[in-house]
């Protein structure tokens, strides 16, 4: 096993924070003559980044294209900014992400999983360093497995926590483990919990996300091609997840967390459960009841962009 | 730390194998009325998958939902079937991963990252199982970073290795890890390669293929929105892997190869390099020439799949 180090775990990660502006952390990058967003199809040297994007204020991710695509037509037309064309995919020159921008709110899809979040995350932040973006804040809106909670509950995410229920992402880095703080932005959590207050009939509450690196048998499901425990080891495990303060599971709220800590963004993660795992493993609501639920997020994250914009 | 078990590293793999079927290993799914493969869209209650499926021979799987959808147009002409309204994605009702079928052939994206295969995985062998398939080949065909080798090189992996060069996928499962073997089978590699050095012009070779959970600081890059390594660093990172026999780099073959080895189907992993990360780590390659790139594997497979069927 490869020595652990601790990384950021500390509050020296204000160092590089200053009049808000989005910063990285790599001193490479200013010697580099040209940064490829390989995975955006973008470029410091083929596109204006500054002009593109430097006035976004509010990153919105989740994990389907289609999604991010409904997600930004639905601000267009909340914000009240030209739709007569729809929406278009800014890196649609690539099929790895797909980003559309309306007025100060870039949507962007970051596909399954913590790598893959975490290829959209390095490109995102160092666009939006090369951007000079400032205030910014970034929100997944996703979707999650319940623990013990009502499907169609949103999850406004306190800490994010690993498999074992610890607040931390750990990275291997040059054959060394690296540890994270997953911690999230409390008084934006707070703020988000407010706004789906606010809304009629929304359920939301606030608590820790588990983030693990499998659907099926690495959140104690029963049904994947793979299975090697008994119906009463998963319901303690959920027992003692639920013990630990977790009330839901997804698939990348610890690295989206980190990362966004390390280079002082503040985001939050906003997830619906689809389904409460005590009560079963397949996601069997129909067609139509999830597409709703999928909506809850995107509402509650509307109401607080217009709130912070003072459309309200 | 969590207690760390061996699983299936020993022969006892082979127990659910007779006659070449597709086999699951969980006792669950035998009593399940229905399986919704959500993230497919499929179910065993509203679809016939027997029909639908019960033909597959080799399923051809790679990050980009694109270029499987070009590598089935392609398998459609190779294969000499009808194209008149080219391929149609099969799961369509889903945005997570593109799916076509020409004759014996399935092409499927997969996205990027362990979780997101992972995820395809799972619900591909319950598929395949499902539909009673026999003597299916599972191939990865997908872009990578080279150790020391020309870019455009084809790697064949001979065994999948994580960030330590270890023949080891580590899993989560109920809090405790699991470790599974990542080794790849020999003969059909050996085929593979046979098949490369029959198509002129294409250097093909055979080594081990690293997975990582990133891009950027899991791979060693100076790019990344986060480094905190020196280019001597990196360099002395790449070097020790070379030493350990890796060849490329990429994101996905450790818990492709372990899945599939548990699950007792044949699979291999064909990428191609896109740079050797030696002298950079910017894919800095036109458009164009990447794409060529990118053909490479699919000639290959295209190749090995026609012996394969007596059609060469």
């Amino acid at each position: 096993m490869a020595p652990i180090l601790l990384d950021n775990i500390t509050p020296e990660r204000s160092e590089y924070i200053e009049h808000e502006e989005v910063h990285v952390k790599n001193p490479h990058l200013h010697s580099m003559e040209e940064d490829i967003l390989y995975h955006f199809n973008l470029s410091t040297k083929t596109h204006n980044l500054p002009e593109m994007f430097g006035d976004i204020k509010f990153v919105c991710t989740g994990g389907s294209a289609n999604r991010m695509k409904a997600f930004a037509e639905f601000m267009q037309k909340e914000l009240g900014l030209d739709g007569e064309n729809g929406v278009e995919d800014i890196c649609a020159g690539t099929d790895r992400y797909s980003t559309y921008k309306t007025g100060p709110v870039l949507s962007i899809s970051h596909g399954m999983g913590v790598p893959s979040i975490s290829i959209m995350l390095h490109e995102l932040i160092k666009l939006l360093h090369h951007a000079r973006c400032r205030d910014v804040v970034l929100i997944r809106i996703g979707t999650s497995g319940g623990i013990g909670l009502e499907p169609g509950t949103v999850v406004i995410t306190d800490t994010a926590v690993d498999s074992f229920f610890q607040p931390h992402f750990e990275q291997v880095v040059l054959g060394k483990v690296i540890v994270r703080s997953t911690e999230l932005d409390k008084s934006l959590a707070q703020e988000l919990l407010q706004c789906g207050r606010e809304i009629l009939n929304l359920c939301t509450v606030i608590g820790k996300t588990m983030c693990t690196y499998d659907f099926y048998e690495g959140q104690g499901r029963l049904d994947g091609a793979l299975c090697s425990f008994s119906t009463e080891e998963k319901l303690e495990y959920l027992r003692r997840a639920k013990e630990a303060g977790v009330t839901n599971i997804e698939m990348e709220s610890t690295v989206f967390a980190a990362m966004c800590r390390v280079c002082g963004l503040k985001a939050a993660v906003v997830c619906v459960t689809l389904l409460d795992r005590f009560k079963g493993d397949q996601i069997t609501a129909s067609h139509e009841l999830l597409q709703e639920y999928q909506l809850r997020p995107q509402y509650l994250v509307s109401h607080f962009i217009k709130k912070r914009l003072q459309l309200l």
